[in-house]
């Protein structure tokens, strides 16, 4: 056995992938999140992506706990899949034992998985660890990182983060207890690194509602405000927004709807009952009195503002005089499509605003100099950068190294790289294959790269797949062809008879040979194809 | 005939779609630049979108000249497309002139056109039109817009421009000239919008070359600068710095290396010979006497940055110690593209640097303090946004409101609106029909939505073709089953077993009765695959 402990990012550094952490010594394993990422624009189909838990399968048993920080999907959203192998209880604080027990009714796995709620500052004994939750501001309230006392030492793990004095829910983060782990000496700190490349400080949530406020006064026509279903905090804010200017709430899109729910009823969100209004109520209302929350700030087709965009939403129609936000950055990678939806909803008539030209967003993630006073207020004896892609890991060493930290002792590592604490210190180990896991249609890790690579090759080229019956050197009757995303049907028709030609001459050539006619005519329809589109469908021959 | 003069934005304007512009008076038209724009995420296998100026084909007789402000692709990219249909000069200054002559060469095309040169404050008299080039900043050499007095009036037409007082060239934009347009009454501005969601004033390109010199002060190994092709001032900065710093200059990418040789050629590009050396040539110099220029600044795959982060460039390898530099933003919506290369040359063991966390590229377009300042110098009648989405514009319209111009004065309008000036004022026409149009391998226009929503459908869910020999009640043999794009070949056994059991249990089904069997077995072939995989792949079936 190993007198180590050893943890291992599944999910939460590295090139990609979100929010999972192997916390193992001896016999013992915690996992703290377990996140899902939405996937880039290349991996064609795939619905979601979430880390590769292989390292697990075979200790299982092992697991004593799923520790969550926060709510947010990034954190979460693997939960139903990971839920399905281990059998551990999961702890949370109540607003995100809330959001997950939503998660984990839709997936049929609520009777199965212990759910267990803490608060900030409890103390959770679990096997050989000791879990100290700390509060912490983001952008959803009940937020917390973890102390880790464990038989090698005190590591504190931050989850996401900013250092904000007045946040939406009124709670500021816990200096108090970071200075007492200080205190106590921290072996290793793993901070969150998503804005390592922002100088300065991240602006309060403060600053939205003030935003929020003009937006409120000027506005003549409704107000509909874009954000994440998981933003709580916005939620409260728009809401607060809406009864001090006299409109009412209407709320759209179902998760959404369900975690405003759930987090009224928790407390979490204040909203009175007589705010709230139903969508199918909007008519009642003078434009003047009605505010309108909706998902879909990422470009989203099939969202509340993408379906607005193209006025194909069921009961709502963007009108001259509106005003719409969105309140929330795009993801990189998405703003093409954001960009296209704002374009559009302008062209309906619509007046947009989004964080570029208001106020309306703030980052839920600590910026540069939130960093340094976090290493400082701290003191770890080691660094590890979490959360982000490999260039702000990099950046968030730059900081480190620059208060002190000697450069041997801060990781940055991907997925799936091991790293041993121990009396010799901090050890890298190799990292392990594999590192995250396509969601797609109705599967789970039945799509790899090869597919998508298929896919990418149909997207660029098509297809173009003929059958041919031959007899004696000549083709029987007509081949049949199916092909799909070459060019336009209308010019097809030459391209089809050019085939058909190119066909009938190679069978013609090759017909006295031993050999399959297969592959001399596949290749000489390839050639066939470039020479006559540029492109390089994927072409299969049945020869019958 | 028409009195008034009709100006139509076709590519310049609106969502989508680069620059160009036709001026028509009575039997003439002029057409100002024809850019390209490089296909958005879910325009799949396009390369390329050129302008829709199928309104000129039945008036090709009336065009007098294209008229071209700058260099950039956004501004030239089409020309070798339009110049196949368009018989009338191009007018350029002789750096643009001589990028369009590149273009020109590689499209076969050099012979048939006439290419004239001007100079700024040149007078041009065409036809009825009185074209006055004036300068201006940008980030290219040799930029310039036109004033062009018309029957009906003047009217100013900025091109692509900054105001930038310390520009890379030394020569800052013509004021004065701007100024005696407005002492002469300006009917129109035509005015670059690109940058209208930004506040204050662009930095000086002088920003860049001070950024530049810190980072060829501090790295210690090679210097790796990466920006556009035609960024002919940004390739001065860093030859300049490269000199500065006692490091030699080798030039990759053919499209870089094609324009610098140019450049050189006609003194816009001040190099000397024994700065450069060949990219093969580089062992032969310490690391840190050594400075790289290189294309692939999008993320692109095929450029030189996005082989050397994938290890695949003919004679270029990252190495330990390396400071990349990525001088250029990222366009909406390539994002994702340009930070995974960034994350792969720090996996490689490179310092990158980039817009971000560095002052190494300042955009080449006015902010809004800008943009106030020429609109009060010009003191235009009619506004008229032009370059950016349609959120710009609406921006830009925003502005030009604040500063006194009555929102009845300002036309807001997308691609394809004709615009007609004349005694009554300003009319905007119906938008025409197209848009743009996407060039495709070896095809333009070959290939249009409905090509790219196939392609979409087979990049989301793949295909599934089956070939069926039946004979009473029964599949002859085994059906042939081509499939890609669906699932992972070794999770697909059972599927094709279940596929073969679903045809076989329909082929019996339906046997018997009169209608096609094509029908119904792709029908329960759908509902099988949707069922055992969440995919509604592209299916289709030969019965013989």
């Amino acid at each position: 056995m190993n007198d180590n402990l050893r943890i291992i990012p599944l999910g939460g550094l590295g090139e990609i992938g979100k929010n999972m952490t192997v916390i193992e010594y001896g016999d013992e394993i915690i996992i703290i999140d377990a996140g899902i990422m939405f996937p880039e624009n290349d991996m064609l189909g795939i619905d979601l992506i979430i880390p590769d838990y292989q390292y697990l399968m075979d200790k299982l048993d092992k697991v004593k706990a799923v520790l969550v920080t926060h709510g947010h999907e990034d954190h979460i959203g693997a939960l139903p899949h990971l839920m399905r192998d281990v059998d551990a209880p999961i702890y949370a604080t109540p607003l995100t034992a809330g959001l997950i027990e939503v998660k984990l009714r839709r997936a049929k796995l609520l009777q199965d998985v212990k759910l267990i709620t803490f608060q900030a500052n409890d103390v959770l004994r679990i096997g050989a660890f000791t879990v100290e939750p700390f509060h912490v501001a983001h952008s959803i309230p009940d937020c917390v990182g973890f102390g880790i006392t464990t038989p090698v030492g005190l590591i504190v793990h931050t989850g996401d983060y900013k250092f904000d004095h007045t946040p939406a829910d009124g709670w500021p983060p816990d200096f108090a207890k970071l200075a007492e782990f200080s205190e106590r000496g921290v072996l290793a700190l793993f901070a969150d690194s998503t804005n390592a490349d922002r100088p300065g400080w991240t602006p309060s949530e403060m600053v939205v509602e003030e935003a929020f406020d003009k937006v409120f006064r000027q506005a003549e026509g409704r107000i509909i405000v874009a954000t994440f279903a998981s933003l709580i905090s916005r939620i409260q804010q728009v809401a607060d927004m809406a009864q001090k200017h006299g409109r009412k709430l209407a709320i759209t899109g179902r998760s959404m709807r369900d975690n405003t729910k759930m987090a009224r009823k928790l407390g979490y969100l204040n909203i009175p009952d007589d705010l709230i209004i139903d969508i199918d109520q909007l008519n009642s209302y003078p434009a003047n009195e009605i505010a309108i929350m909706a998902t879909g700030t990422q470009g989203e087709p099939s969202a509340v503002m993408g379906r607005l965009a193209q006025g194909r939403h069921r009961s709502l129609r963007i009108q001259e005089g509106d005003t719409v936000v969105f309140s929330a950055y795009a993801i990189p990678g998405n703003e093409e499509m954001v960009y296209r939806i704002v374009n559009r909803l302008f062209q309906r008539g619509a007046n947009v605003l989004y964080e570029r030209i208001a106020n309306v967003h703030v980052s839920g993630h600590a910026s540069q100099e939130e960093m340094k006073l976090l290493i400082n207020l701290v003191r770890p004896k080691f660094l590890i950068p979490i959360h982000g892609e490999l260039r702000h890991l990099k950046q968030h060493a730059v900081l480190g190294q620059k208060l002190g930290i000697p450069a041997e002792n801060i990781a940055v590592v991907e997925n799936g790289t091991p790293l041993e604490l121990g009396p010799q210190g901090l050890t890298i180990g190799e990292r392990m294959p594999g590192g995250y896991i396509f969601v797609d249609g109705a599967g789970v890790g039945e799509v790899g790269w090869s597919v998508v690579r298929d896919r990418d090759k149909l997207a660029q080229n098509g297809f173009f797949i003929a059958v041919v019956t031959t007899h004696n050197s000549n083709i029987i009757g007509q081949p049949d062809i199916i092909s799909r995303g070459i060019i336009n049907m209308a010019e097809a028709e030459d391209l089809l008879e050019g085939a058909k030609e190119t066909m009938a001459r190679t069978v013609k050539t090759y017909a006295n040979s031993r050999k399959s006619l297969n592959k001399p005519i596949v290749e000489a329809l390839n050639r066939y194809l470039y020479a006559e589109t540029g492109k390089r469908p994927f072409v299969q021959v049945i020869v019958k």
